[in-house]
């Protein structure tokens, strides 16, 4: 089967920093080549990939501002669509402009919707439902609006999450610092469960950082700022538990799955994908208050860090996200 | 000849008060219409047309700024594209997005390029040059980087552009108020020829007016603020001359041709399309400083308003506008 995976073109796939879009295409694409699919991944031309390259964007638009982005997005996605007739199906990484490109194309389109930026851009998703193949990244993060051909999870690089069998005794909130990841909330349980909390995230609210965070740092609530991937894979891997007090419905958590992988069980908020990425009692904890939050944390030591590292390898890897849009793409081509 | 006019969704066609290329997408729609052809005007569905309306869209995104002007751009230019098949020739007034559908559609695609609103979009003009007809609004606005089959010089409604034959005594700036424009020079050359001035137009460039023009307002020069319709016709028609220092290489000048339709005669600077605009010596004066200018207003009153008038009728007017196009899709539909 030849497959091409359209990724954005805002950073390079896959992202040096910063690019979770950039980073899911990039994993798809190699999950792929190792199943032995024959790829052509669409991306910025400083991108790396052990499949085929295809580039008419030297630089993402975020990493030289310089540019047009709607200029490098249209030329990025007229060059893909224009090259349809190569390819057995096409996986869209890049929201709702090339959904208005696929009736004029011979080729089936599969879209990942990596998340709603507004309600404003349903009605794209709408107009083409009838004509592609929506994919949702959580049962949670579906629009009632919209049909669905899937649910496939987010799938890491085992390697970047290596398992750490004896955790530091430190709480780790890993996140952006805003009331939607409720670092707020995150300080309350570590103060009331007299542990340290370390905090690595950068500051997108910054008079909640201000306000709600700063007044409270000390010795035992640290703020990290943004930690690296090397920083990161410690950081998760040595805590004793995640905390992830969310204020809002997320699509997916990436840092969730990615505490797991490393062994650290997850204490969140029950909202949003929650209750698909941790298994309560199990590999964290699925809790409603700051209360029950501090509870949990008494017993989180009892749970097995390899049940977590199983749980998510099971589930959250770059090779199960691989094999299931396989499935998908042999779905749609059948059809 | 079945043809589809692509208008721009910003403003209704023909717009309310501003939106200059909705109004040339209205106006070479309509005077297709009268020249018989089978026009479909895509356009917001509050548009008016004398042939067939075709929308997605209900209102512009400048007119109701609650909207996501990119899906509204991307599912107006996708409802087109997907009905390609029915027209002999697409006439796309809107820019560089739909260029990039064009590949993708049987049907050939006239594209006039009313103007480049920066370098960084001339790509994707390169990259369309050899599968669509570039035309240009003046032969002073081609860039040396593309192909063009044709130059069409924007045309005018002749009722909304009545011919004053006896004027008034004053000196007329129309336009935004804008170093572009040169405001500050009609006001020196109207204070050094003792002639009353009027100023009409938009503020785009606050700080200047504030330095540059409300310090020498009195009642000799007098800013009116913006004109509406019936205004402008008034205000165009009974000026002895209007004066049109622009500061930057104009590609057309609608208030030129509009003046003169009127039989009012232009004193410009001979910058961008002003040659091609104005017979310096018939229906104006091309000149290069203030100096040159005020002696051009001291011969502007022995110019026949008849010349200006015949000149304007055959060379800007709606009528003309539509045949030339028409001899264009004949020319690209034949090959």
């Amino acid at each position: 089967m030849k497959v091409a995976i359209l990724a954005p073109v805002a950073w390079r796939s896959p992202p040096r920093h910063y690019g979770p879009w950039e980073q899911m295409a990039s994993n798809v694409a190699e999950g792929l080549v190792a199943l032995g699919v024959d790829v052509t991944l669409f991306a910025t031309a400083d991108s790396a990939t052990a499949g085929t390259l295809a580039a008419v964007v030297a630089q993402g638009y975020e990493e030289d501002r310089t540019q047009d982005a709607k200029v490098l997005e249209c030329l990025h996605i007229s060059h893909l669509m224009e090259r349809a007739g190569e390819f057995d199906v096409i996986h869209n990484h890049f929201d709702f402009l090339p959904l208005t490109y696929s009736r004029l194309i011979p080729t089936p389109m599969v879209t990942t919707i990596h998340g709603f930026s507004s309600a404003r851009i349903l009605p794209v998703y709408e107009k083409y439902a009838a004509t592609t193949a929506y994919v949702s990244i959580s049962h949670a993060d579906r629009s009632p609006r919209l049909p669905y051909v899937a649910t496939v999870y987010n799938g890491l690089r085992l390697p970047d999450f290596p398992f750490t069998a004896q955790p530091d005794d430190y709480l780790l909130f890993f996140g952006r610092i805003h009331p939607d990841k409720g670092t707020a909330e995150a300080i309350q349980i570590a103060r009331q469960s007299h542990k340290r909390l370390l905090i690595a995230g950068i500051v997108q609210d910054a008079a909640y950082f201000r306000e709600r965070v700063e007044p409270l740092l000390s010795e035992d609530v640290v703020f990290l700022g943004p930690a690296g991937p090397a920083q990161r894979q410690q950081l998760l891997g040595q805590a004793l538990a995640l905390l992830h007090p969310i204020g809002f419905d997320e699509p997916f958590g990436l840092s969730v799955a990615e505490a797991q992988l490393c062994g650290t069980p997850v204490i969140a908020f029950a909202r949003g994908a929650m209750p698909e990425l941790i298994q309560s009692g199990r590999t964290g904890f699925l809790v409603d208050t700051v209360g029950q939050a501090v509870e949990a944390v008494q017993q989180v030591g009892q749970l097995s860090r390899g049940a977590c590292r199983e749980w998510a390898a099971a589930n959250f890897s770059q090779q199960k996200m691989a094999a299931d849009y396989l499935a998908v793409y042999q779905r749609i081509v059948r059809h």
